[in-house]
């Protein structure tokens, strides 16, 4: 153990839509200090963003002057700057030579990571901040294989080689949190503790009726309503329902998924990892801070570490 | 032409939740008054369900003594009196049968239609209301084959013989209207004019993904996004996915759907006709005041006419 003597090479930063992240980051790649605010870009008014930079990140740049690179829904059109989309296959190199950089008012350029894109028979898809968690998972060895990143519009992203060589999006989270504060649905719906029976019977709903949704979402109301579900069951099972008909659509045309590597969020990276498994596949935890790592791979990539 | 002669024999009043209406019906079940309000169940506080009774049916009872039927969301669990049930097939003698006499304070009697319950693999399935407007619609010859009834909570309906077969809900409309106004889908939709081209292009790609509708109303986002819908044509275009995905589902076991009769307001109904279009299928529209003619033919089963 030597991480006490770390000296810091880099600060990645990863800002999103409901939550600001930015880690201290030494010269093997390894996270010195994290850094989380609930500072998204939806609580920082207008032109706020250079101010909670300077507030978050600026103790570390009175330190020692440091290379940034910062992903995330930032670089969106309600972001701070806006960076265009780069297109499939990415990896860390093509990234790094697409990078944007801003000079802020203390002389620091913040390099901002461009988005993803990609096109697919119904329209395109697009992502911001994935991307550079997918490049900092392959250098954990992750770097092969079916992703998924559960959250408010999961994403499901193929990688080879440590490339990305296609994804796309779901609208599962956002879906479900919908139905259940604004729709009849949520009417029967009462605060109870997760019922995982629920949750499976959901799933097992979800993967057999995938292309039936519209129609198996009003058995989220039938079924309390008859009494064949409590009701403080009744959410698990519609997140259930939902994340079922998403593997079931997603995996459809994979012939070998392999062991699916789950990146996020604790409580739904366990329903996701709960319905690979009643799906029949194999699933595996990327570790936590792999933004980080992503950071540091770009950055090295462009030179940037000196 | 004899409707000025006509004598009422009957009263019939679809009380649903958004709205209510009642038919003075003559003697061969022709509609010689009819009376709209919007005094749906939602509307009305708790007990008062007779005074607005009272208000829009006492006028008529002032004149003559006659039998009433109420069907529709009056008689869930919200409503006035709760009927349980029937189950199928259920033709209009069934629904005679089951009829929930009520009294009220001058001593008319209101005789409630039972709502409908079927068991799907997936769960229950329940509709108040468009029971008798399929028996109704049996009055008219219509009483074979599909039928669809779009609306908050679209109903396909099988019949044969003029008795209900089987059905199923699909949450389509009130799905559309949770994604337009509480989602991100909704933010870059601005109103406009009906877009045909955008709407068609919708139903196209919910008829062939409709397994993947989490992952295609992202792109509900996404063409805007890039350009490649107007905003003013995205509400459009994600209702046309929508109709289009509950298309495919519910056609999708049907060998031959011979000509699809479709049920009910005419905005929607114009929606589905071009849905039904696309999807290759043929369709006519059920006249209005069908229910009138289903209140009549039950109460005629019921012995009620005199």
């Amino acid at each position: 153990m030597n991480s006490a003597v770390s000296e810091p090479a880099l600060i990645g930063i990863d800002w999103g839509t409901s939550s600001f992240r930015a880690f201290l980051i030494g010269a093997e790649g390894e996270v010195i200090v994290r850094v989380w605010s609930p500072d998204g870009i939806m609580q920082v008014a207008g032109q706020g963003f250079e101010a909670v930079f300077d507030r978050l990140v600026g103790p570390w740049l009175a330190q020692a002057k440091l290379p940034i690179l910062a992903s995330g829904m930032i670089t969106s059109r309600n972001g701070w700057v806006e960076t265009p989309y780069a297109e499939m296959p990415l990896g860390a190199s093509d990234l790094a030579q697409a990078l944007v950089p801003h000079e802020v008012a203390s002389g620091t350029f913040i390099h901002f990571v461009t988005g993803a894109s990609t096109e697919h028979a119904g329209g395109p898809d697009v992502m911001r901040g994935e991307e550079t968690q997918i490049i900092g998972a392959s250098a954990l060895g992750l770097n092969e294989g079916t992703f998924v990143m559960p959250g408010t519009h999961s994403k499901w992203v193929q990688v080879a080689d440590g490339k990305i060589k296609d994804f796309s999006t779901y609208m599962t989270g956002e879906v479900f949190a919908v139905l259940k504060e604004h729709t009849i649905l949520g009417t029967l719906m009462e605060d109870g503790e997760f019922s995982e029976e629920a949750f499976e019977m959901g799933v097992t709903a979800g993967l057999d009726g995938g292309s039936n949704l519209l129609h198996n979402l009003f058995h989220v109301r039938t079924l309390p309503l008859m009494g064949k579900i409590a009701k403080v069951a009744t959410a698990d099972y519609m997140s259930g329902l939902l994340i079922g008909a998403e593997v079931a659509a997603t995996t459809r045309d994979i012939e070998d998924a392999g062991t699916i590597t789950i990146v996020g969020r604790h409580d739904l990276s366990d329903r996701y990892e709960s319905a690979l498994r009643t799906a029949g596949f194999k699933s595996r935890r990327a570790p936590d801070d792999i933004v980080a790592k992503g950071h540091f791979l770009i950055a090295r990539a462009a030179g940037l570490l000196g």
